[in-house]
């Protein structure tokens, strides 16, 4: 490794994780969201998008919206399909984990053994679980898509806290209650804090 | 968008791919390579990748080794499982591309149909088809994992080149000749070039 400038350096053989995090001065890391529908996953992860955007990080959320209409567009929601949905998605966050990117996976993905099997494809500090609790009273009064609504009225079968479990993290690495704090902005701000105490943004060479 | 510094900018709202692009300066792409086994694919792609990580740009390779090991392991090379292979990474290349990523693909993807169908669910530019182009018999001489022997032998079935077909790009975006020019520097440059030429790396504001 012969540095020619502050962040580029000359390289022979195959670019590997280390030089990409090197060029970007961050780790590659899954922030997993897990947690009921209505929790708001999606909010926080995107909010702490924004806030890394602000520092020059290079990040990607992986949701339902770029995922079941893409990838995963051949799968349903049967405990099958289910499974298959989250091994995909623990794959492909792998491959960007690999690139050096902070990919941020936002899905209910209620089964512990489905996001442990993730945890054990990623090495050691690389699967971050951040439990987004709320009680479901909670998020069926903020019920954003009408989903509980439709669940309760039986149109929707197996849902989430209603007609399915939710099975919640043992051991986390990081709690967002969002019942007691609702500012979105404020929650994102402890996962950057979270990423910064644990040494995955260094900006120093 | 008010500028911070630099290269940093305010954001309200979801991170786009421009925004990316503008922090990475460079555009999100995929780089299809496709050919014969053989015709020297990965090689290419790897080395085009370390000519653009000493230029700082954010790369990454999709091949055999990080797929077919994880998100296609459930895939064999039956007719369906060979299209489904080539589908998913199409959808896997399409988030790297918003993720404002250069990705580059190396499989032989014989198929026109399945090349187009990738083509067609990326954006206008965003899909650069390289058909890395060698004679089969330059092929079989290279035969870096002894495959065309084994499949001369018929212990390999449907094998591209011998015992399945091999659809040539009617108009891809590039053709390097490996029988031809076989260093693989010079041939990664060619690639670099048509990036600079055509836009798709900028580094000014």
């Amino acid at each position: 490794m012969k540095p020619k400038s502050k962040n580029i350096y000359w390289h022979e053989g195959n670019i590997t994780k280390k030089d990409r995090e090197r060029l970007a001065k961050h780790r590659g890391v899954c922030l997993w969201f897990t947690g009921l529908s209505g929790s708001g996953k999606s909010s926080i992860a995107r909010e702490t998008e924004n806030l890394l955007y602000e520092k020059g990080i290079r990040t990607y959320v992986l949701d339902g919206d770029n995922i079941r209409h893409g990838l995963n567009s051949d799968l349903g929601f049967s405990p099958e399909d289910r499974n298959e949905n989250i091994r995909r998605i623990g794959e492909v966050a792998k491959l960007f984990v690999d690139a050096g990117i902070i990919v941020m996976t936002a899905f209910i993905s209620p089964y512990r053994q489905d996001r442990d099997r993730v945890r054990k494809i990623l090495n050691e500090g690389e699967f971050i679980e951040i439990y987004v609790e709320a009680d479901l009273e909670t998020c069926e009064k903020r019920d954003p898509k009408g989903l509980y609504k439709k669940a309760r009225l039986g149109e929707i079968k197996e849902f989430t806290g209603i007609s399915a479990p939710y099975e919640k993290p043992e051991n986390p690495e990081l709690i967002i209650n969002t019942s007691k704090e609702t500012n979105v902005k404020e929650n994102s701000k402890k996962i950057v804090e979270y990423l910064e105490k644990n040494g995955y943004l260094f900006f120093t060479d």
